[in-house]
């Protein structure tokens, strides 16, 4: 920001601004406006074929046809589990959250999640924290913001109560998840499975994680689809109007109490 | 039959039947029971992901990620489509159909559906007829059985008429699409994408599918998971008990009219 001194506005077109220095901003004067929940149906879509691919193990059956393997062995031997009646734990039920739990319902899930507070709306189960949340899950699901308090959130004492069966799918931020703590736990067999979109040195993923088959890489990209570019093109349209009309931002980053 | 005289019963572990020559129980005497619906949440499941790695392209992201290519082209260009919005149209709303469209609701899709008859608890769109359903869809899923009705179904006419933006998913059997026709129509870029659990001449795949990375391959396992064994292994045994109880099957398979 120094070196461009009139920065009036930063029309971001994430939907994290972890990647912004809010503070500096506010001190210069500088609006921003985000994505806001625009790309949250994505991703929510995303995180759901995330935990379906691990489950299922469609990347491995997938891998196992195109080498010609199916003639061969017969069998793709690797059998995965169903997703009916897993208890899932959705750690932070923002807009993204809500999209997951919603479309997890008709699976049979069971859905409890960890928030800042509980939401009187939800139907799912509150539960105060995350240890406390893996202790009861089958699956946890990370999709809060990424803050001082949600870094490393999920360490190797969370993993190791999500317990062997577990399987985390992370569309959040790598950072919430200790990355090295995951990778061992998984190499260990202490948890079963992961799918990641999102990674703590992106875009180098530990390569431990490649020769998994347990589980599912992806290149932060749970927001894009086709679709999701032209909203968030509007969107961004709409701030930068809002803000040559001198009218309040249509999404503002929200100022942090 | 003819090398075992003395059968009396056939416990069919699946749930589609086309292997067993009905007709010549009948006259045998033979008692055929199969695995009926118990795998259907298994299948609808599977369908569910299939689609969503297909539109959302997860399978070639896993693939980019592990050939180590994000570092370098630092983005997955392949962008992928959002599930939210689209017109499914589903091929058979039997009791793998009813599971899929359940889960497919809170996506946001528009369902509509061919069958024998229209089922009035559905609340989806009924369609007479296949063609109709393609020219209204988005994206076709076949789920219904394969008989001498639905054998090449799916042909080269159905799939231009779903069109260049179309996808089609098969969780029932290879035989009801046309499955030159398909390649073909992938080749020719007639229709956007497949995902395929089931292939005429499977375990042989066609070549030209192995390159594609708009399909994804599966080997005939949208049944299995670790929970659908143990649901599968119940009703053989229950089906067995009763024939040799002298009741009637928990499971026969329905003798066609």
């Amino acid at each position: 920001m120094a070196k461009l001194p009139d920065l009036r506005m930063i029309a971001d077109v994430s939907t994290g601004y972890n990647n912004i220095d809010l503070e500096e901003c506010l001190r210069r004067g500088i609006s921003v406006s985000y994505a806001a929940s625009v790309t949250a149906e994505d991703v929510g879509e995303m995180a759901v074929a995330l935990l379906l691919d691990v489950l299922r193990k469609t990347v491995v059956a997938d891998r196992f046809v195109r080498q010609g393997r199916w003639p061969v062995e017969r069998e793709c031997r690797l059998l995965g589990s169903k997703l009916g009646g897993k208890r899932v734990g959705i750690v932070g039920l923002g807009s993204i959250g809500t999209e997951i739990a919603k479309r997890l319902e008709p699976f049979g899930c069971r859905i409890s999640y960890t928030s800042r507070a509980a939401k009187a709306s939800a139907p799912y189960t509150y539960v105060s924290n995350t240890g406390e949340l893996a202790s009861q899950s089958d699956i946890l699901i990370i999709c809060c913001a990424l803050s001082e308090i949600t870094y490393h959130l999920i360490n190797r004492k969370v993993l190791l109560t999500l317990g062997k069966g577990g399987v985390v799918i992370n569309v959040g931020r790598g950072s919430i998840i200790d990355e090295k703590a995951l990778v061992k736990c998984l190499m260990d067999g202490e948890i079963a499975g992961a799918g990641l979109d999102v990674f703590e040195g992106e875009p180098v993923v530990p390569k431990e994680l490649m020769e998994m088959d347990n589980v599912v890489l992806s290149p932060h990209r749970a927001m894009y689809s086709d679709e999701s570019f032209s909203d968030v093109c509007e969107i961004v349209l709409s701030n930068l109007e809002a803000f040559f009309d001198n009218k309040p931002l249509i999404s503002p980053v929200p100022v942090s109490s």
